[in-house]
């Protein structure tokens, strides 16, 4: 079973001209075979003088002859729980190998001349220049947003894992709040955010700490002191689905001005939250978050952002780009929102959504601690 | 204060004839600035349609003039805590913006026609074409070899870390085993041991979980059955200094084959532990490491392999390379050790350690539980 929408890939790539996709992404292989990377390099690829590197190859209109180039590793894995994909050679895997083994499967192919579609930003320098010169007669174009096309409506199993590792980052996040102590460190508050996401069995990512005034988010030897806002703005990931979310903490009662920014990024947030449905056009998102800003006292010192998110950050819908303005979400897509306000006194207020498009509506992944949560 | 050996990697660069080092991977950048990696994008690069890259470049003979490529976000944590790099640039830090000041670097130090050392088997493709778009009369070479052989002897400061993240990594090793109960899925026992590490606030890379007989190490269904041993081949990291070490754990008493095939792996290793010293050959710790495995009455199913780890598994000192025979072991070296049996009824048996070569022999890192753990 194909685990991905075959008759749009073979549009995409019909419309891009491209004879033959090469994907060699971590998310992308493991989106394209349907879940599966060899657990010994999902982590760490670097090894000896070269790094791990899987294939995924895709020939247009012709799905049934898609390949998987990997190590030999891996064939008690994949004996124990078999891919779709048939043609397996299981003695690449490294930069070199792969490379080599994908031009013979391109020739095998007849695309030897063709358009190759590779992911630019990402492949490493020596395959390419060994598949440039193994098919000298190839064209290679860059095939990153057409992957972000093929991956932008997520299936309700892709929204389950999105809905499991939102939930885990907000309540790392709770939890984090929760181990304040006067004069903490925001670099303790990191390292906590981090074991939280690991006793939760997700990787952790990131986590920006801002305890204000001030606006270093990095994790530093600031501390939490008594009346501060705290914002964490967390990410994790699972199976290569991202959670970016961001919660705000007060260590004891905050001023009055902290109280009104933070309940005023809710409103905000929740104001555009009652219109995201489908069929609104990117351009109209815009517009939505544009005049919820608007509205408020503090417009002057805030920002609003929306943008897609699933295995990349900043993935379809691409909200913010005026060239795809007329372009509608659709159910499937998520986005993730973002509100915050910069204030002297006060610091950097932020609250962030992760929202996936419904038949009529949206839904938030990981709404838990929304509102301030005050600790001690 | 420059954080690494200069006259060492000025000898290198010098014998290489590179005129300028341009290091992109995520370890060698972190190594070369003194520990700094932008926390944003330490564990996932993947942004938009293209990554995180940031760029330590260091011309040959002027290392004075290194300079840093990062993004604008970076800003705060490099004011917070600066680094020895005086010349940052922060208005780069994708892959074509990164590619782009590394080549008007290049200019403005004169090296424009001259020999550039990258990291070929890492640097993405994309930032290849532009640095060669840019620099049409410069030669780039492959420096992964070099950065290796700069890394190769550990400081002080460095064999802490890999003594803290290989003991976390057999503590997690070993509360894994302690976890295990009749029928209990080699997949959660992977499940548990990534738990364990984060917990110590160190980054799981992998778990191999052999419940024998059978050899499939992968993560599975497979179960841990009473009677059977179970090897946990794990690793993890820290500050990207890896930890690789495998121990023997039993679900209740054991066969006396498995029980005599654990003890004979403690034994080669030892016998390979007591003659691990400064001096002795490539060619000669081959030789050792064969002779103690040649000595056992199972060395037909046995396996045995010694090779450097640091911040890249199988790095300096390449013990296995035969062109390489005649150098030597020194202090500071870090070698990886692993014997293993593989026997049809009881499965794969292996201990793998890591041992710091020390003025007058050597130190396990995470040595501990290295003997059998009876569970249950």
């Amino acid at each position: 079973m194909i685990p991905f929408d075959d008759a749009k890939l073979q549009g995409l790539m019909d419309k891009a001209g491209i004879d033959l996709l090469l994907a060699t992404t971590r998310h992308n292989v493991r989106y394209l075979t349907g879940g599966y990377v060899y657990h010994f390099h999902n982590r760490a690829t670097r090894m000896g003088s070269s790094q791990y590197l899987a294939v995924v190859g895709i020939p247009r209109g012709r799905t049934a002859e898609t390949f998987y180039l990997g190590m030999s590793g891996e064939a008690g894995e994949l004996n124990a729980a078999p891919m779709w994909i048939g043609a397996q050679s299981l003695d690449a895997g490294t930069v070199s190998s792969s490379a080599a083994g994908a031009a013979q499967r391109a020739q095998a192919l007849g695309m030897a001349t063709g358009k190759i579609g590779i992911e630019m930003p990402f492949l490493p320098a020596s395959a390419f220049v060994a598949l440039q010169s193994a098919l000298p007669h190839a064209t290679f174009v860059d095939a990153t947003d057409l992957l972000h096309e093929l991956r932008a409506i997520k299936t309700p199993a892709e929204l389950a894992i999105m809905r499991t590792v939102s939930t885990d980052v907000t309540d790392a996040i709770h939890a984090t709040f929760l181990s304040g102590t006067d004069g903490i460190t925001t670099r303790t508050l990191a390292a906590t955010a981090e074991r939280e996401m690991g006793t939760r069995g997700i990787a952790f990512l990131w986590a920006f700490t801002n305890a204000g005034p001030g606006y270093l988010r990095a994790p530093s030897e600031t501390r939490w002191e008594r009346g501060q806002l705290l914002h964490l703005d967390c990410g994790g990931e699972q199976g290569d689905y991202l959670a970016d979310l961001c919660r705000m903490g007060a260590l004891g009662e905050p001023s009055a001005l902290g109280r009104e920014l933070t309940a005023e990024c809710l409103s905000i947030q929740d104001t555009v939250r009652r219109q995201l449905r489908p069929g609104m056009t990117y351009g109209e998102v815009r517009a939505a978050t544009a005049a919820a800003l608007s509205g408020s006292a503090h417009a002057g010192i805030g920002r609003i952002v929306a943008h897609g998110i699933g295995m990349v950050s900043h993935e379809q819908p691409m909200i913010g780009d005026p060239a795809q303005a007329s372009r509608a979400i659709a159910g499937g897509h998520v986005l993730s929102l973002e509100t915050e306000f910069h204030h002297p006194e006060v610091g950097h207020v932020k609250i962030e959504d992760t929202l996936a498009i419904t038949p009529d509506g949206n839904e938030g992944l990981g709404d838990a601690g929304r509102e301030l949560t005050i600790v001690g």
